[in-house]
């Protein structure tokens, strides 16, 4: 099926999926989940095709460990699927309804965005966590995910057409575009009238072919370029231990802290102790000049360059610079970030009030580690992804993300005067 | 200054205007307002070089009317700003605060966009009011707008610069493109990490060019082929008062109704009546072949052809289709409709819900005129646009559309485990 037609029969879905009630979709849900495990013998034979011509292309052994299916992973995405199925279920939401002067009513309800195209890289298991997020939301979802995981994807999307079909629901609810080309991937960014939305799930170079070229409105999430700032009047070893937190917990994840600024003031005590912790887990400090005057010479030591204050390592290496003042903290971050997640660790009433208004990002934290920022942590129960724009979504998404609303208006023969 | 330098500034001074007071947000309007009266005479002259311009290029009275400013016109823009001073401050409402089980308390914050980027056509008085609820907001916002009007537009920015200065606020709070050439246009749709948001305010044609240029995420403002569905049950009475006003109580807006459909069994009853109301505005009716059997011999009826189902009139036209039934009445709408209004009249209970639930638009009418489409009738206080798109804002935009929120996190020292 060429684009074109598979994005209109998802356009012609649309309308029955959304229209769906919770229990319908919570059982195609419970149906997938049991359909992948039931299945897994195939989905793994299909992973199998996937791996091979990796091997065969050289992908490097970490990309080939993300690729990989296996017994535990499939029942891991099919309670993915099932945790969905818990969740409240936020479409036909009423959120406010007010009488106007001449009796209209005029409420806002919470109605699914769609069509939803998701643009994705190797790893298959998004493609039944995508599935079951825009699933229970009402949207219908089509699926572009990268060459690398063509056949396990196939097969996945396969197992969820199948369980679709079984509850008697339209296989159009879910689809994917065989066709990995780039060119089609272009077309798909172009589909406006049937297409409502476009998630890019990747990488800062899949996000920024996306943002560059669609004409489809897109949710961008994003890089990390997070900072803890390090007040005057900050408890060391809190400071300590949320930078450790923040740096090391994870290393390869957008809430990672990249950055850490240290008032001047402190410097001098602060960082050697800093020096102590990072060091457990041999990180690399690329300080500036100031910086370094209050670091032992060590071979975890470097000078850093204008380009450490822009950089997201997602590595075992930290930026460290001293700033005068908060204020000059802030406009340190504001000017760098990406908009993510920053901290300040602080005893300063003033200081943390300043830092939470003034600073421009999607999640601001006083005294915690800036690893919260997740659907999961902030309890919303699932997590599409987190968004670094400011329209419609800002931070971690969950369900309600992918919801719109309309304008429901009661009225009994009111006319414009 | 050149394109880039401006976003800059505009950057630079985003953090100091998001940070104002509502006071002093509200005393700089008023400045503004008062200053647009006192020089009513500067902008008349500036006006008068347009106008030239625009009779030297054979614009059509239409376009010159609405490029004319007066002292009406003037007096109007500036209690336009006192209007939006009087609005409530949307922004620093703390929407939510929860405390999750690790004590961490995340509150979702109403915060500015940030720097708006607004492209608009000649109407001059969009200047003032775009400035207005830009700087309502905590927004900076950058200009551009038509040729047509630049020196009206220009001496209307220096006014508003002025009343900033004279508040000791930064005129960078609202700048405007001097070079109105399509290529700069075009650059500044690409302005990521300056521009925050576009808008496009004008045509259908401003609309899709911005859409399909720009990388920077879009507003859409769009066009309206509304629907008025005459249900079986319906009023008669009622109907043939919605559909008058739908069409006919002002013509060249996006919420009047272009095309009306009626349930088959009651066509030979009600479109006679519908043809006696539209033919006191001299209303063309293109119909299809069954509903042009109930309908008079008469210059005013033609036959419809499939171009019909998806015309915007914006004329004393209207489109005119017999359904079978309340299914093929939503299905038609889903099918030609913007998503923008869409009305149905009826008494029947469940063919009220199904027609709410079932019609994918930004407002859904049982019983009233799309006419309420509107900001103001909404109850907003005032508009920036209609959006049509399903990201951000859906249907009437007000103050908050132009805001985005951002999470506050306060901890003591929680790290993630």
């Amino acid at each position: 099926m060429d684009l074109l037609e598979l994005c209109k029969k998802a356009k012609e879905a649309k309308q029955q999926i959304g229209a769906l009630s919770t229990r319908q979709k919570n059982e195609a849900l419970l149906a997938a989940a049991e359909l992948l495990m039931a299945q897994q013998d195939k989905l793994i034979d299909a992973n199998r095709l996937d791996l091979e011509q990796g091997k065969k292309n050289q992908m490097p052994e970490g990309l080939l460990d993300r690729l990989m299916l296996n017994g535990d992973r499939i029942a891991q995405m099919a309670e993915g699927l099932r945790q969905i199925a818990r969740l409240d279920d936020p479409v036909g939401e009423v959120l406010s309804m007010k009488r106007r002067p001449n009796g209209l009513m005029i409420g806002k309800k919470r109605v699914p965005l769609g069509v939803i195209g998701i643009i994705y890289e190797s790893r298959p298991n998004v493609t039944a966590d995508a599935f079951g997020l825009c699933h229970k939301t009402g949207n219908v979802v089509i699926l572009r995910g990268g060459k690398d995981a063509i056949h396990s994807n196939q097969a996945i999307v396969s197992c969820l057409k199948d369980a679709l079909k079984g509850q008697g629901l339209p296989t159009e609810a879910v689809s994917f575009l065989t066709d990995s080309s780039h060119e089609t991937a272009r077309e798909f960014m172009h589909m406006n009238g049937y297409v409502d939305v476009l998630i890019p799930r990747g990488g800062a170079g899949l996000i920024r072919t996306v943002v560059e070229n669609a004409t489809v409105p897109v949710i961008e999430t994003g890089t990390g370029n997070c900072h803890v700032f390090v007040d005057e009047s900050a408890d060391f070893d809190m400071a300590a231990d949320i930078i450790f937190n923040a740096k090391t917990q994870r290393i390869g994840v957008c809430n990672a802290c990249e950055s850490v600024l240290v008032h001047e003031k402190i410097a001098g005590r602060f960082l050697p102790l800093l020096f102590q912790r990072l060091s457990e887990k041999k990180v690399e400090i690329r300080a500036d000049e100031e910086a370094r005057r209050a670091l032992p010479e060590s071979d975890f030591v470097v000078s850093a360059t204008e380009e450490d204050w822009g950089t997201e390592y997602l590595d075992y290496k930290v930026s460290v610079k001293t700033v005068p003042d908060i204020a000059a903290a802030v406009a340190h971050i504001n000017r760098y970030n990406t908009g993510h997640s920053e901290a300040i660790v602080t005893k300063d009433y003033a200081n943390a009030e300043k830092f939470l208004n003034e600073v421009d990002a999607a999640a601001v934290y006083v005294n915690a580690s800036t690893r919260f920022t997740d659907g999961f942590e902030f309890g919303f129960g699932a997590e599409i992804g987190i968004s670094t724009q400011k329209l419609h979504a800002r931070g971690p998404m969950g369900l309600e993300a992918l919801t719109s609303t309309k304008y429901i208006i009661y009225g009994n023969g009111q006319i414009r005067r």
